[in-house]
């Protein structure tokens, strides 16, 4: 043990130098994605980060996802840009170049690439200090980190990872190759499927918010269903899914929430929806599929939105939407004398279209 | 071990089968609440599960709290229907109906006697795992999960549960029959009632938010109050209660919280207020007892709240509220484009007002 | 073990008893705050708490920190008073006063050098039941709570404190005399500075929402930056802050975030930011110095805030302000009737507007 320094100005994390070659190989492999690329250049070239166009280095391998960004190829410090056919008569003095029909596809799959090899990966076996019941059901390769708890009668599916101090409740089912982050909570009964992904702070299968008012009191309604998660869904820290009442919460696969969201008992979410931090979704309501939500949006209770709405951040919807579309409805934001001026008004609304009334039938007759 | 299936499409929870007669008989129990009720139909006859009316099979056990949906009565397959007297004239083909004169409230106890049959209980005693000071005070029947911290001087109730990997501060107090669900975190000094329902992530006792700005920084001003909680009170998953800078933070018996709800230093919430997810009150709020706060509602800070006040959904409460009733302020959602015609009026809106008035002049000139 | 009894009506914390001479020569040190004061009174009568002036009671250290409530000096039970020489004038009876030349800032470093005596204070040494990895570098006069884990790689600074159950991933680095609470997680290669106070829940490190939209699926962009957190720096419990794309997450020196705030990948804060409680700040959003977000705003992602940027709880902020100032955008609450209607007429905004312009003609030929 030595005195440590911390907060340093140079990064932190690893560095990584492949040649060119090693990546057009290495993405054109079935598990990191089978995608063709052509690579015009020396395959032999190293590179050493990943990074944006305009602020790519020597050693850089950038991405041009928009062809409408096309004029940032002119002047890049970039080793070797991704981007697509439509844009080559731009490529004038680039070193190398990633040709490939969707380039920020291509840079997504060289990220998952490029962290299996620069991102620890907790080693397969429980850790001596884990408390395993021996009752649980532990597939193979599975790790389960220090410190964590797995209940009797949970399953763990082959090559999932359960990280530190997490908590998996009796009878729970964690699919195959899904990753918990540190400190997930999974409740009872929940079942998640494959290749998900739970950050910290998870919280799956807390009580759903049930009361039956009785003289002024709230008697508790016990909630006896419990959370269903499909494949390959992603939730964000300290995100929380109820369970259900009487049946089951359920979230389909694909579906990817971030941080802070609250999901109440009995929602139901369609495949591929996404939603963005700080959302909540009140109790029974049905989300469509491939849904969007911004930060901040609120949808009530017991609503309905057809697949495709994509709601805007802020937005709080009130009432069922059956139709595919954008909804929207945030106060603009203004300077604070304008804002108070016109909020002032706003309470006099109504008010002011009576008068508008008055007007026409005056200027009228 | 054995390689693990997850993700069925079976429920995973197990099941429970009650003949009627063993309802009717638990529930009039004090212990269950007490409830008197009349079978009609064979006492005998077995149910599974219980369920809303509209989806029962053959083996649920259904209710209808609301006799305006008595039309439902007609088609239904449940086995069983909780009823009240009122509806009786539309009972014609039920198996059989149990008649009572709160059919929610009664439902509400049979879910609690349910869960009670197939929840996991926690066993009694302190887990191997958990770290207990020797100076800690753990009543009877207490349950102490894998992995928990309980620090000196904190004193758990009887038959209080203290779920895996929580941590219980010094001189922290747990009243009776209390239940912490895995990684609640309860502060130092800070004082929980009895038969609280505390979930995960729950943060009790956190520093208030106070600083003083000095020459463009901020000076932290030490928290040295507590949090005080009363009896019967629910906070859902990763909600925060804040310890008070010089007097504690209040929460008055029977409040109830729903999953990621904010509340600041010196706040003093009166009994059987109840909030939905998502809710934030600033600091030495002072909210009274019977409100309600919709999801995504904001009180701001040094407010007050007369008891029965009802604040929506998505509503900021921007100052003191002193009759009952129901409050709102949300921006309604439309179509995107119809939104940001409106929205960029509403920039103008005091402008509008005034070319009203002078329109209003020069009418009536 | 006995029997406890819980929620008991008389404080739980250890009190104090300090003379007010103490109390002066404590906060002149220069680990104190080195703050000049001038005693009038008797310097050995005791205080037994700090407190408000309105309610303060004989035992009572009270600040006036704003001049204009010096009316209240005249019938407070205080025992002493910090105040500045501009009241002195009001200082009839009291028994004993502290003249400084900024009471409330004396106040904030009295709390800290009081809260120094009375809250529990983790032992040195690292406890027998955490588990630190033997390539971890640990300073001198750290403290590592009961059940905490420390991967390999981690360096933690001299005189940090890693609270119980607290999760310190590889390769992060812990900055001397910083402050984990329990239940916080760091995740690998984050970098936190000196003096910070995380607090329980907190989230370091936890993927950026990132994702490729691919022919109906979101494929993931893996998160390949990491956190950068300066010294100073208070996060609130259950806070997130997500690590970055390519580049880190930045949080300056001296920022300040109350509970349950989103911070999104790649945003950077700038110095002596403070955001209270349910803000988020979306992907990439740039904010400057010496702002301040009120509870529950809202910053959409790349935009830019100027320095000195103030914005009004529940205000949604959708474009970049270049200028300094305080902005709002939030619905007025009205009674939810007044609400509804006006709300309705919301939606006819636009239409109003072409109504008052038509009359506006009419009026004029």
């Amino acid at each position: 043990m030595t005195t440590a320094h911390a907060h340093p100005a140079t990064p932190n994390a690893p560095t990584l130098s492949v040649t060119l070659g090693q990546v057009v190989a290495a993405l054109a492999l079935p598990e990191h994605g089978g995608l063709s690329a052509e690579l015009r250049g020396d395959a032999a070239s190293t590179i050493q980060r990943i990074g944006p166009l305009e602020t790519a280095q020597p050693g850089t391998l950038a991405f041009l996802a928009n062809p409408k960004y096309r004029s940032q190829l002119a002047g890049t410090q970039a080793s070797c840009v991704i981007l697509s056919p439509a844009v080559l008569d731009d490529v004038v003095a680039l070193p190398a170049c990633i040709v490939t029909a969707d380039p920020y596809r291509y840079f997504a799959a060289l990220t998952r690439w490029w962290g299996a090899q620069v991102r620890p990966r907790p080693p397969a076996g429980i850790h001596p200090s884990a408390v395993v019941s021996s009752d649980a059901v532990i597939g193979q390769g599975v790790s389960i980190g220090p410190l964590a708890v797995v209940e009797a009668g949970a399953v763990i599916g082959d090559h999932a990872t359960i990280g530190a101090q997490c908590s998996v409740g009796e009878r729970a089912r964690i699919g195959a190759h899904t990753r918990l982050a540190p400190q997930v909570v999974i409740g009872f009964d929940c079942v998640v499927g494959e290749r998900c992904i739970f950050h910290s702070g998870v919280v799956i299968g807390a009580d759903g918010f049930g009361f039956a008012p009785h003289q002024g009191r709230w008697e508790k309604i016990e909630q006896l269903g419990a959370v269903r998660i499909g494949d390959d869904v992603e939730l964000g820290a300290n995100t929380c899914v109820d369970r259900g009442a009487l049946d089951d919460t359920v979230i389909e696969d694909g579906v990817k929430l971030d941080n802070l969201v609250q999901i109440a008992h009995n929602v139901h979410i369609g495949e591929h929806t996404a939603m963005a931090g700080c959302v909540g979704v009140a109790g029974s309501a049905r989300i469509g599929k491939h849904c969007t939500v911004g930060g901040a949006g609120m949808i009530l209770g017991h609503l309905t939105l057809a697949d495709n709405v994509h709601v805007s951040s802020g937005t709080l919807i009130s009432r069922s939407i059956h139709q595919p579309g954008q909804y929207s409805g945030v106060f603009p934001f203004d300077e604070n004398a304008s804002w108070e001026k016109n909020a002032a008004t706003l309470r006099q609304l109504h008010a002011l279209r009576d008068r508008i009334r008055t007007l026409e039938k005056q200027v009228k007759s």
